[in-house]
């Protein structure tokens, strides 16, 4: 992992482009570990943890109707979560998370470890679904350094956005 | 560390009370130690992590004129950080925390490892200020973990608020 971030360190300082996160499952790791480097405020801007529901909605505007439709756990919220985080960070990027830590909150459809993680640029939103073995802890570490992995393969432009 | 996250999910749990919080130094480590237990969902609503004093004012509603006066790493700031992360989550708590985790930007008067902690409710707010010792790292986990033991001690009547 200090790899992972260590390149995310110098590509967004080289690259002047800032950063922001909006977590739900993994409760504010994801931030804490791109926070880890001095320096790292020259790209991290705001990271929010929208634990409930009224949080998503109310600082990240999220309509209350597309979780009730759609659950908080998927790939619209997670979306969503990206996309509305970096606008308002006013962020080159912005990265969501939302999924089953466990144990419980299993459904059929989604069992503990299902984790959508979205990534936003000013262009696009991707979204990939995961699912992670395990227990909670190992749920929520796996799913954040998967954020880096992916955040990193952006920059790198291996993927979309 | 454990007993104290303990104590606090099943204390906040037992008597049906939140908590929210806003971050500057520990970058979101606090409130991801907040939901490392089943059932946190319960009791933790929002956390942000308002790494830049851009994040500060707009998401926290901290005035600008009042960072530039006091300093973002303070006891005013600290102390407005709780106040309005409680409002803005309607929690029955809310928790400030801003320092200088280092290597770089300390002053004269603020020395690596000084942090400001704050902690608020309906009635009170109360900022305690602190010089850890050691490297970020430590002094990111001593700052998320005081201002868990502050929590303790205020859900025991201990302290004020």
């Amino acid at each position: 992992m200090q790899n992972t971030i260590k390149y995310i360190h110098q590509h967004l300082i080289k690259n002047g482009k800032t950063v922001s996160t909006a977590e739900s499952c993994t409760g504010g790791i994801l931030s804490g570990i791109l926070t880890q480097l001095s320096g790292s405020s020259q790209y991290f801007i705001l990271g929010v943890t929208t634990y409930s529901n009224r949080a998503k909605v109310s600082i990240l505007k999220i309509p209350a109707s597309i979780i009730n439709k759609k659950g908080a756990v998927s790939k619209d919220i997670a979306c969503l979560m990206a996309k509305n985080i970096r606008q308002i960070a006013k962020t080159d990027f912005g990265i969501g998370i939302t999924g089953i830590a466990g144990p419980t909150r299993a459904t059929q459809d989604k069992p503990i470890g299902t984790v959508f993680i979205a990534l936003a640029d000013k262009s696009k939103t991707i979204c990939k679904k995961f699912t992670f073995q395990g227990n909670r802890a190992s749920i929520r570490k796996e799913s954040a350094l998967k954020s880096l992995q992916l955040l990193k393969q952006i920059l790198n432009k291996k993927v979309g956005p």
